[in-house]
């Protein structure tokens, strides 16, 4: 009851904060001010985008040297208890950590992807440690812009590393893959069905593989998969960055090996500031969500459009049956559209 | 100099076949009229899309059971020779079979890609082969547009095998991949280097991979290739079509094999028949393209808009520098597109 008041009370309280006052505070590392300004980002109301766009734009310039992480593997592999521990390492080690989530698909609490926080019960006590639940259900393309913005927002208010979580199961990797520096893949050892849900494509896409879980009777499991997948790896086209994808394994449990982790990532990190991809990847990202949300809002426009709403899936229906090509039927649409 | 003067004939000739001839000449499995056809698909002539339009249309409903087989690999890895043995051996069965390629990256005759007919000797002669080159360069999508209405205009011809050729370095491919029921990646034995040129993400798509030049000394590389890509599929998530991508070797030179990467080819038919896949897939092919389509028109409209033009790259240019966000970017570009 209380929980739901502070709430009440946070959302009256939001208009009454400039825009100045939420740079001020990001700036400042404020964790109730960044909170309430991600919190804007995520709305649906017009109104609140339009201070967050102002608060974002000016967080632009703020930013600090950091990492940007995606975290990925299926339900069940570990991330919660992998993400904990890592943060927990990190933030001994001195450093800033935000954990962001995006998971487009969740319908209501979903619960894997950070929903419920008292998983991560020695993480939340952590001083430099900043943890914002998965935002709620939405498109994509809306998650994806708010979870990017708020990586901006997170770096102004002096989170160095920021980890990003999804589940590996959607088109959120792609996503989140085209808004992190590195991209780690959990999963477990014992290949075979639990890969089944692994989308395909994601494997290589991941900069590092790593096998969970690996303690007491495991262990010997999780080194054979280690094995496996390098072999498997080796095979696999180098990616730009010319970093050979690692393999490892690790106990969340134990908190065994997660400083291996940590040294694979510096050790990309390094790497990739030394050939110019860590800086020319940031860029590529930039002009990527620049076109993408371009296209994006182009077609929201398109899909508003009531003129064509009964055309579309009558054309959709005949291209489905096959007696009417999909580019005809696609031209027979935009001449409706701009008519 | 006889060559040109043919050309210019039959670009002369064109305009005086009628629609109706066209879709008569084809349906009766008339090279010279289909391969006039396709020629109309390709231009970039607005009067001559009407024509070809209309065309396609009229050939939709006349197809014949197919299958369309996606083929791709790094240069050097022998396509064309794989194509031609593959052919002979098709036709020698009694197969009618068309092969297409696209290549929107070539800037020039580029070579690899069919460009050579010399290099097809054999298969050239054969009376139920059509071979298409190369179409001229061009943006992907108009390619892409071309590519799969040319397959239907082939089948509506009665070439119930459709092979498209493509190279495994670019975008091509998922266009590739999403206009075929099988896709067939042609590796080299020895993988390491030769590999580097393989796009990430091309060896998940595929439903067999064919180590090539599996003769003489080189059998055994060939041999190991095949258990190592066997091992490495293994770690592979499943397809949606729920079958286990194939792993073999074949010889285009002695014709080894081939028969054996057909059997593949077959028992994937069969497999996706039964469970329903087979059709499915190309609905949502269908489906792809009419909304993939749409998109291509849209971002035609704004791009060919010129008030937009300057905007866009002072934008662009912010973005990259970091101090405008790509999502406030595009906003502002929007607004000026619509206004």
């Amino acid at each position: 009851m209380a929980k739901s008041i502070n709430t009440k009370f946070v959302r009256k309280l939001r208009p009454t904060f400039s825009i100045a006052t939420y740079v001020e505070g990001i700036k400042s590392g404020k964790v109730n001010v960044l909170s309430q300004a991600i919190t804007l980002l995520e709305s649906s109301k017009f109104e609140d985008h339009q201070i967050a766009d102002a608060i974002v734009e000016q967080c632009l310039s703020n930013s600090l040297p950091s990492i940007r992480i995606g975290i990925t593997g299926v339900p069940g592999v570990g991330k919660s208890t992998f993400i904990e521990s890592i943060g927990n390492f990190l933030s001994n080690q001195g450093h800033k950590v935000a954990v962001l989530a995006i998971d487009p698909s969740s319908q209501n609490s979903g619960g894997s992807i950070l929903g419920d926080k008292t998983r991560m019960e020695s993480l939340v006590q952590q001083e430099n440690v900043f943890i914002r639940p998965s935002p709620s259900k939405g498109a994509l393309g809306g998650v994806a812009k708010a979870t990017r913005e708020s990586i901006v927002l997170c770096e102004a208010a002096g989170y160095d590393v920021v980890l990003i979580e999804t589940v590996g199961v959607g088109q959120s990797e792609i996503a989140v893959r085209s808004m992190v520096d590195f991209f780690l893949l959990l999963m477990l050892a014992g290949a075979g069905d639990e890969l089944q849900g692994i989308k395909r494509g994601i494997m290589e896409m991941a900069d590092a593989v790593v096998i969970t879980k690996a303690e007491d009777e495991n262990l010997k499991f999780a080194k054979n998969a280690v094995r496996e997948y390098k072999n498997a790896l080796n095979l696999f086209p180098a990616s730009k960055s010319e970093f050979k994808p690692q393999v490892t394994h690790c106990s969340a449990l134990t908190n065994s090996n997660i400083d291996k982790v940590w040294d694979i990532i510096e050790s990309y990190k390094n790497h990739t500031t030394i050939n110019g991809f860590f800086e020319e990847n940031r860029k590529q990202q930039a002009k990527f969500w620049l076109k993408e949300r371009i296209r994006e809002l182009l077609i929201e426009d398109f899909e508003n459009n009531n003129k064509i709403k009964v055309e579309e899936q009558i054309i959709e229906k005949q291209v489905l049956k096959g007696v009417l090509s999909p580019f005809k039927g696609a031209d027979l649409l935009m001449k409706k559209y701009k008519s």
